[in-house]
């Protein structure tokens, strides 16, 4: 019996265990994700497709109201304000209410993730007794109005300017120009009453960089306070439910008090302190609070990536179309093709379910003080970074690819594919652009790498370098067996017997990260000596994108191998290894020819990646129904008519017509049969 | 001087010639394509974003009124109802219509393309003087009923029967279970007044295959007749200015003379005939007209790309973001990850164009009866079924990679990227679902593989195919020296120097698209010998419908080599030469993988590619504004708020407020230059 065999016969009775694997993919706060995703499936919670946008922007600010009687939302907050001091089960809620409407998602998440979060991370007690309370209870609806139109993701550059005025002892905060307006801003079109407004602090003619600020805007009639004006972004690609707006302010005046002074004050005599000297460091200290919208992102598109796969493994398991003469049609799931386009986006939300557990934990870590270091923040920052890029690209390629997959059917609202795909398109540029959050990723590879070689001069590092290469390429262990490119005649079977072992896979996927990053140090530390670092780094810019993603590969591998650890159940543990595989194996046969090039893969052996990822794809077909009811969301999450178990239903209903027909002996004959 | 230098100095001094390539690109028929143009960027005839759904109806049909009072929809038909009997022409006018609004594009096509034009292709002489006229004129709004719920891709397997009644003299139309209801129909949930329904045709107890019939639906109030019944689809991703909807019929009766019997006819006896023997030849000749609607395809999604990539390259070409220190920020273009965003999709859209132009005149030669064979009609049919994948998932990928290239500004409907996509969404399934297609294309790849051998016996036939694949791996014309394994050092110009040669790229690519083919070939030939063959040709789909995908691309290829024998201009030429050769390498690089692994390229030369695709882009940048300009496109089109220069002026004014500051003495000093 050949090793194929052997693994194939493996799969004839597995199955997995639901009950155990629904709870596991629940992760860490799994209680908090049922609680919150029961409140999702309310009636009074869902959105409704084709509303207009002010009917969708009034529904989803009353649902804001629900949330904070439910009690929803203050799980993050210290416990002096009713909170529960609760941040991983924050967040972990948080994801959950995607499946309601990602439009209340995100509205919540400018409310008391961004608003009422800055007054508690950047303020300091009296902050805190006098705006908090009023933010936790909605009773002020906020803005977070740090994007400006002309700067995004380049926040220490934007342009809004807040100036200490002695004489008053007012802060004058102005916009100088048409492309420091603030933009984009939920809650600014209509609902925001006060702003945390982000300005470059300047004081006794000295720019100390950027600082939150808390400014009324508008009173209770809704109207604009004086000096404060603005404009709706209008409609938008999706998400209409939140009023994103401009605002701009003309020497608008708040009393010296209002600086949110955690991280820098200024005295009434104009004087300036921070507890933290460095005015980077500051900097992004006090951008770190960022990382939670982040980190709610990454388990967010999860989720949709989830919805999206129940949603069409389900009705591809249902309906057929084509059929061999004289047989009964196929089931969509029974393609190849089809297989090919779904079952490898299972595997990478599985991985994508682990790895964000971990990051969640890390992040809980960090906020609670559990582990709160420098350090920990900057591997909390990278991790966030890494993953949230992969997930939300991952999401809408799995939300299109199962619209698609569904056909006609797919493109109808009442399937909820394209309503989800639209809303969450915006997640791949906002909390920082993918690509912009992945070069932050690749440039604290590069730091970690040459950290490693800090003591040692250039020239030593290059010939390290070259040496490294040399050695993984030819006698790197394990790695030469793979990249050997003699004859071995029928070694498929062997070749995918090494491929299935995980520490084969990890060394591949960690190889490439790490030749990557060495590749381009090289080329970096060359160009510094000739004072072309930028432009050597602007050539590298895609390839060092592509080193930190493949970096967030390997992480989520990771954690995926360290989840079957935990799996207690064979036939469970089985499955879902093969799963890992999948996802492993199918992340080198996207770079199959990376692996050639660097002779890290023979070519027959490379053949063997897509012959044991083909083989893989068919041993899950089986499991993939059970794979995806795992994800735990019943017809009250998904709303998707073709969820339903409908089509099976049509499918049985027009068998037994064919069936009744041809018993009654009124069956057409067809014209071939009666030439 | 290396040759990269070379090719590096060549750049300098050229630029486009607008003039000419704005009309090259235009192809065949500029002149009816510009006129089209201007009539979509009118006031009346635009998309409003953020109708409702009812509203947005209600405007589309006013605007197909539109239509009728210019002239634009009756090109098609013979001159004797009116028309010009100009079938390229046509399909050009319709396409531009993209620009004002994908909903009115496609209901124009329900209307003109698919439901007039079935009366036409189908029917005969009498059905064109009854009912033609108040199709063509809109008097008759109609409906193309030919898809069901549970039947789409699959139309010879529908379930609606029309069965002939002697007594009565009338075809008995019926929907015998609810997959059998039509599905997914334009006009048929509010506007329709008629219909052509598909259906089994059965008389005599015989099944003659489908056939079309002329149904009226709905009285002059818009209430269904007797026996007929449907509903609304309701909200959709996109086209929601069409009123897609469902129709069944519970034994309906329409006279005899309702059957469109171009191809199939019914005597008051109730005996059938048709000029086509052959029950699948006459079904495919009924379907054939359905061709017209993947070309039409074709062309307008490549002038959504286009849209796409006029607004992206403009903002990337005025917004600023990041500054080195001391430094003007950078313009995004000039960032290479957004050069490899962008810049490899222009030439994409430029070969999609030249191809596009290909297909359609090859279309008009077919309909026009110009070369109207068997053999041309095939081939047009191979043609489209290989282009219109290509170019709808091409203007999916551009309009998001577009989106996100503008970040924020990419998801305010304001800026046209978003709704467009939705809109666009759907043209991946249906027509013709792209996997369904590309299968097609892929039967007719093996089937002419096949033929070429179809005098050898089976034996013989693996040993040629094993014979011609070492032969090509080992000795081909060019491809042994490109894959050769030894090492020469210092040849990277070398391997430039012979990947810009277009024998070379041609050779490639096409190598790699019979390679494909052949190896599948050879499988299915020893499977039919085990009767296993069903299942290795699903086993071998993913495969088959790549190597189509890659055929298509080959095409495309070689109509961007045609197209630059025709450009005059030295300059132009050069530049669209690099763009060819991005277009070729890229498609290339995308395949690394395979051509290492088979031996097609060494390691080496497989870095040369991706080192002369980055060459490319770079030199390309300069260019990027020019290529994207000569698409055509103004403001009055575009409708793009940050596609008319206002991000440019916003620059401008930041940087005059500075300058001013400067030189007023007053700007604020960084903190750290005063530590």
């Amino acid at each position: 019996m050949s090793v194929i065999d052997k693994i194939e016969k493996e799969n004839d009775a597995a199955a997995v265990d639901r009950d155990f694997l629904e709870q596991f993919l629940l992760g860490t706060w799994a209680d908090v994700r049922r609680t919150s995703r029961a409140l999702a499936a309310t009636p009074e919670m869902r959105g409704i497709p084709g509303l207009s946008k002010d009917e969708h922007r009034a529904r989803v600010l009353e649902q804001l109201k629900l949330l904070v009687a439910h009690g929803q939302v203050h799980r993050a907050f210290p416990t002096a304000f009713g909170g529960l001091a609760d941040h991983g089960g924050n967040l972990a809620a948080f994801q959950e209410l995607i499946a309601a409407d990602p439009s209340l998602q995100i509205k919540s998440g400018v409310q008391w993730g961004l608003f009422a979060a800055a007054i508690l991370h950047l303020g300091t007690t009296p902050h805190h007794e006098l705006w908090l309370p009023a933010a936790m209870s909605l009773e002020t609806p906020g803005i977070y109005a740090m994007t400006e139109t002309g700067h995004g993701s380049d926040v220490s550059a934007i342009a809004t300017t807040a100036t200490y005025d002695p004489e008053s002892d007012d802060w004058v905060i102005n916009t100088p120009f048409r492309g420091a307006w603030k933009d984009y801003l939920g809650n600014a079109a209509l609902h925001g009453r006060a702003a945390v407004v982000f300005a470059q602090l300047i004081t006794h003619g000295v720019n100390h960089g950027v600082h939150a600020f808390y400014v009324p805007i508008r009173d209770h009639n809704g109207h604009f306070f004086p000096g404060v004006g603005g404009e709706d972004d209008g409609l938008k690609g999706g998400l209409n439910g939140i009023d994103n707006g401009r605002l701009h302010f003309d020497h608008v005046r708040v009393p010296r008090t209002n600086l949110l002074n955690r991280y820098g004050d200024v005295d009434e005599n104009g004087n300036y302190s921070s507890p933290i000297a460095s005015p980077g460091r500051r900097f992004f200290t006090m951008l770190g609070t960022l990382v939670q919208g982040r980190v709610s992102l990454d388990g967010s598109c999860v989720n949709a990536s989830k919805m999206a796969l129940q949603i069409a493994v389900t009705y591809g398991n249902q309906r057929r179309q084509f059929a061999a003469p004289g047989q009964q049609e196929t089931v969509l799931l029974d393609y190849q093709r089809h297989q090919r386009r779904l079952i490898p986006l299972i595997a990478t939300t599985y991985a994508q379910t682990f790895s964000h557990d971990v990051l969640l934990r890390k992040f809980d870590a960090v906020f609670s003080g559990a582990d709160d270091t420098d350090e920990s923040r900057q591997d909390l920052e990278t991790l966030a970074a890494a993953f949230k890029p992969l997930s939300t690209w991952h999401a809408l390629d799995t939300l299109q690819e199962c619209r698609e997959a569904c056909g006609g059917q797919g493109f109808l609202a009442e399937n909820r594919l394209t309503g989800l795909r639209a809303d969450l398109d915006i997640y791949v540029t906002f909390e920082g652009d993918n690509n912009v959050l992945l070069q932050l990723v690749a440039k604290r590879l590069l730091t970690d790498y040459s950290r490693k070689f800090k003591d040692v001069g250039a020239g030593t590092l290059a010939r390290m370098v070259v040496e490294h290469a040399a050695d993984r390429a030819v006698t790197g262990s394990g790695l030469r067996r793979l990249g050997q490119n003699v004859k071995d005649l029928g070694s498929t079977a062997r070749s995918v017997k090494e491929l299935r072992d995980p520490e084969m896979q990890r060394e591949l996927l960690t190889d490439r990260v790490e030749t990557m990053v060495e590749e381009i140090a090289l080329e970096l530390r060359d160009a510094k000596k000739s004072h072309t670092e930028a432009d050597v780094f602007n050539r590298k810019q895609n390839a060092l994108i592509e080193a930190a993603a493949a970096h967030g590969e390997l992480l989520q591998w990771e954690a995926f191998t360290e989840a079957l650890a935990q799996v207690p159940d064979e036939d469970t543990r089985q499955i879902l290894t093969w799963l890992r595989d999948l996802f492993g194996l199918h992340a080198i046969e996207r770079n199959l020819g990376w692996y050639l090039m660097k002779g890290r893969l023979s070519a027959q052996r490379a053949e063997a990646v897509t012959a044991y990822v083909d083989r893989l794809i068919a041993r899950l077909r089986s499991h993939a129904q059970g794979l995806v009811d795992c994800f735990g969301y019943g017809p009250e999450h998904l709303r998707a008519e073709i969820a339903t178990g409908v089509e099976g239903m049509r499918q049985d209903e027009a068998r037994l017509y064919y069936e009744n027909l041809a018993a009654s002996g009124h069956s057409p004959v067809p014209e071939n049969h009666n030439v």
